[in-house]
């Protein structure tokens, strides 16, 4: 898409720094990390998130990002790996991409909590 | 496994807020959620993480996740789905789960920022 950021990256029209690359994503650190070797793997082809990928590209996506984590591990000496993935509200580039946010011992990452309901209170909503 | 938290929660041994289940995976609330709805896909089959998981369970979760947000959007009104998987250090149960956090918008839900390194720093130690 013309006016996608990743579709720029993907070309090389924008510099980025790419880790990994493969005919079907390119893996490129996250320019602002929340750890460090924060990336994302990012399918080549458009397409915008969890509900319009096709599953063979999903895969690809997840194969990669656990070949990423055996890497890091070794060259970076990276205790866990947290995968996250964002659709609508919350996903800045509407253009598919797994973030890998590498772990530390200690690093203190964490999300704070927004909830407002009890999950009986929720589960009664979803029956 | 015998002492898994999750596959006591599969037996029925501990109840759960159980939203959605079939042979493969089962879907219920999280006690600690991060916003409202939020839940976790869960294999029925015991496996640790991204690295033990094989891909035809792997693809259902995630097929699984889309039909979760399709019904949260439906019956929540949610207008986003953060999906996090975490592995290693900062997974706590160590059975292959995937969190699924529905967005609001405007839910301020954030990732505190721990890293030490520029990216330009992190890509010469990935070379």
């Amino acid at each position: 898409m013309e006016d996608c950021l990743f579709c720029k990256i993907i070309k090389g029209d924008i510099p980025s720094y790419t880790i990994y690359e493969d005919d079907i994503v390119k893996v490129f650190l996250d320019i602002s990390p929340v750890t460090d070797g924060h990336c994302m793997v990012v399918p080549k082809k458009h397409t915008e998130n969890i509900t319009t990928i096709d599953y063979d590209t999903l895969t690809h996506t997840e194969k990669v990002s656990k070949e990423i984590y055996e890497m890091m591990k070794e060259k970076l000496g990276i205790d866990g790996l947290t995968r996250i993935q964002n659709n609508g509200y919350g996903q800045e580039i509407k253009h598919y991409h797994l973030h890998l946010i590498p772990r530390y011992n200690g690093d203190g990452v964490l999300f704070n909590h927004a909830n407002k309901l009890k999950p009986e209170e929720v589960f009664e909503k979803l029956k």
